[in-house]
């Protein structure tokens, strides 16, 4: 099958830009991942209105992205604090990969506000393409071939189109 | 300065986030990365509307990660193709980890649709969190501390907040 013949139906990337690709869920991870649990940290983070972040997080725990945790003060009523789940944790190469390409090309003068680095020995964390034979490629050394879930989508690119034009619709 | 007192204000993935953040901006670089470069190659490889591909390719070309070249074939008028910056090659880690995650957690049970491999090997490529001593820490063995442009936002987590709520604004 042609590259430019297989259908993005099943691509992982639309799939996952489908849960994660909303405006302001990045940056509601972003703050989960420099400690934020709590609505109100959440919003002091991102001065966001309460009803949006009140839906993106109800979206992220419902594709499992958050839990919710009860935590209760001393003298409070009981609260709820969204922690992230390991397929949570597992987003963090994607915030990762934009903070990589933003300190490389926006930046002001002063760098960057902040630096990420192993516990275990001190060195700043980057993200790096790396190969099953340890190689790390530049982008213009891959090459991409249909996977065994590679469904034919005749037409999509080269030839025209077989479907009507569409408006756009989450894929 | 405490980490929840750092301005978010320039965040590097915050102002990534405000170049390619909007939706399909990400489907677009993707469809570019398969090979996309005519406006009809990414018409129909997304099933967008011309009016909203039109604006989000301006969009690219006007922050440098796609250039205007111009093509002609035989007999045909002049037109336009869109063409990956250095600066848009940069963001293919990017994609990379969003096509990880996506594989580890949405693909459907025939695997995924395309595999991206080292020219030069063969190896399937990964992008892998690296420290600059070689280690590959878990996100759990990070630490994020105040870099050199970290800025005061004080009171941006943990006390009250100094500003009044706002509604979303680009950050």
């Amino acid at each position: 099958m042609d590259l430019g013949d297989v259908s993005t139906a099943n691509c992982p990337i639309g799939r996952t830009l489908d849960l994660i690709g909303a405006p302001w869920t990045l940056l509601v991870l972003r703050e989960a991942f420099t400690g934020a649990r709590r609505f109100s940290e959440f919003q002091r983070g991102l001065g966001v209105s309460r009803a949006l972040l009140s839906q993106r997080l109800d979206l992220l725990v419902e594709c499992g992205i958050f839990e919710r945790r009860a935590y209760q003060e001393p003298g409070q009523r009981s609260r709820t604090e969204y922690r992230l789940t390991q397929k949570g944790r597992d987003l963090y190469p994607v915030l990762a990969a934009l903070r990589a390409w933003g300190e490389q090309y926006t930046l002001d003068d002063d760098g960057p506000p902040l630096i990420i680095r192993h516990k275990g020995c001190g060195g700043a964390v980057h993200t790096r393409l790396t190969c099953e034979r340890g190689h790390q490629p530049g982008v213009t050394e891959l090459i991409a071939e249909p996977g065994p879930g590679a469904r034919p989508q005749w037409g999509r690119r080269g030839a025209p189109p077989t479907y009507p034009d569409r408006e756009p619709t989450a894929r």
